[in-house]
């Protein structure tokens, strides 16, 4: 679909984002990079030898997607022309960084992952107690930055996102294994999960620019919260599609651990012998496997597919027309970027 | 010491917070009955079914001394004369006891506890993960509750204190089993783990009651800090002094978990036999109970029950006099509370 598809050994997304970074212009660009030291400085300092797992999850990288989101928001709601309000900025883009960090240290604790980003996870260095208290620490470091803005609308998007990362949390244990989810059930928990911290980056960024406008603050945040839900759902079809090679792990990852995503709710639908089966009685890499081939093969994969690129395509539309030609382009490129990984 | 002292079967703190209620007149027990109404509700409101454990674990009870600190605090610092703020009072108290339950629900987890206030802990009835999202849930709830007051200063102080309670539990996990422990670093370690949240607690109670006045809010915070610590520290002499049927728990279960507290690092100089006692080689109750017994032989606990009066009698002497003298009585009151149960 796009000529920074398909390269495996580099994921497309990051040459996307490096698209975004070159139109962004230098400004962007300074920007990330003071986020990125920022985000070093503030987990090193936190203060006890120990937090260096708490360093390590968090510099060990990753795609920067949401601090890149509160950038570009910010950018397209308003001037950020004061050295203040530049400085707000980098804390928010950092805050949402942190709570996205705690939210995987946790993740990994939950799912006994041993690697992230190439990295033994806190987890498997450090032990349940350890993970356990990064996480929390890592939140509470997002909330104490953000305070430091002074601004108690933008606590309050944080908070919500990070309540909702909580609850989506939840939900997905309460429905693991479950034979018959619904599919707009399985919507909200992507809402909850993925989309309110994307929604949050957003909103985030537009408070920080515009000085609290709140209804770009929406506009923006419920464009974000589109392209997250689009991310989930791709997310979840490349599960199933593979390839390992291109995911990084193995096929079903997501099935094995009980989790019911849409290609497989879809599926179940038209293929009764998907619909018998239970989840909890996958025991191998190879039975998510077999159970990957049978979901592919009921084109369930292009229509999970398709209702995310059409889920992207409204976000774009839905772009208040107010913001003007160069910014509406580079938001619609962030749109782009999570689609491209994809297709 | 007191005729509230040693009363075994209701714990004497409980007599002694019931005489502040009783001396801060309807308005203070109508205030606590709000605030325990409302935090029901918060956590009954989380959203999904699984947030039962989370209400189950913060209805379940517990002393509410946390919250009784910001209503305290707050009626020592000025009045809280109108409908707003007396709603901002019961959102503050509310947060710092939600920050305090997603702690109980992380540590009973990491201590693998299967009990706590009588109840099954979340952990034990819902699995790891339940617990992990269940702290994380409560803890985002905390903060979304006060970043309804509007005030970016109260938010910096409770992020502040959870940022120290995560430290703490680090400080607490990289010092397990040590051989050597200074004083000033065990008393780090009870300044994050306790002591903080304490300190915030007077600290929003004095920031929403004066409406922002940041000299007295400190004052307070840092009585309350020694408190805290007081607490801390008499918490440690219990473990060791036991009996067990007052404190609910065998002599020596922080030993047993390798928690190295303030009676065992002074009995280490006392007694070559107990320096040599490495907490890794306990295994069992009956082991860590002759360890107690070997520290109490050595007077070490007097010592440390000494300190934390006297932390406690410095704290009532350093409030400030401009309080007036029926505010004074109260907070005095409260550190007393806090002493009593443990002479």
């Amino acid at each position: 679909m796009s000529s920074l598809a398909g390269s495996a050994a580099t994921p497309a997304d990051v040459h996307a984002i490096e698209e975004i970074m070159r139109r962004g212009g230098p400004a962007l660009r300074e920007r990330m990079a003071r986020a990125e030291a920022h985000l070093e400085r503030v987990t090193a300092q936190a203060g006890v030898p120990l937090a260096s797992h708490a360093t390590a999850t968090v510099v060990a990288g990753g795609k920067r997607l949401r601090p890149l989101l509160v950038m570009v928001a910010a950018e397209a709601a308003g001037p950020v022309d004061d050295r203040e309000r530049e400085q707000a900025l980098i804390r928010a883009a950092v805050a949402v960084e942190l709570v996205h960090s705690a939210t995987l240290v946790h993740d990994d604790l939950i799912d006994g992952a041993s690697l992230r980003r190439g990295r033994p996870t806190v987890a498997a260095v450090a032990g349940r107690a350890t993970a356990v208290a990064t996480g929390d620490l890592l939140f509470s470091c997002a909330f104490a930055e953000l305070a430091r803005n002074g601004d108690a609308e933008q606590l309050q998007a944080l908070s919500d996102a990070s309540s909702a990362l909580a609850r989506g949390e939840l939900l997905q244990r309460e429905d693991a294994y479950a034979a018959d989810i619904a599919v707009e059930r399985y919507l909200e928990r992507c809402r909850l999960k993925t989309a309110a911290l994307f929604e949050a980056s957003c909103r985030l960024g537009a408070l920080v620019a515009a000085g609290g406008d709140l209804e770009l603050a929406g506009s923006l945040g419920e464009f974000a919260g589109q392209i997250g839900l689009a991310f989930q759902l791709l997310d979840d079809v490349l599960d199933v599609s593979g390839p390992a090679q291109r995911t990084g792990k193995a096929r079903g990852t997501d099935l094995l651990d009980g989790t019911v995503t849409l290609p497989l709710i879809l599926a179940r639908a038209h293929d009764e012998r998907i619909a018998q089966v239970d989840l909890a009685s996958l025991h191998s890499p190879d039975s998510a496997e077999r159970l990957c081939e049978l979901i592919a093969a009921t084109g369930t994969l292009e229509q999970a597919r398709a209702r995310a690129l059409s889920i992207v395509a409204e976000a774009k539309e839905s772009l208040p027309a107010a913001l003007g030609e160069g910014r509406h382009e580079l938001l619609a490129l962030v749109a782009d970027a999570v689609v491209e990984r994809y297709c």
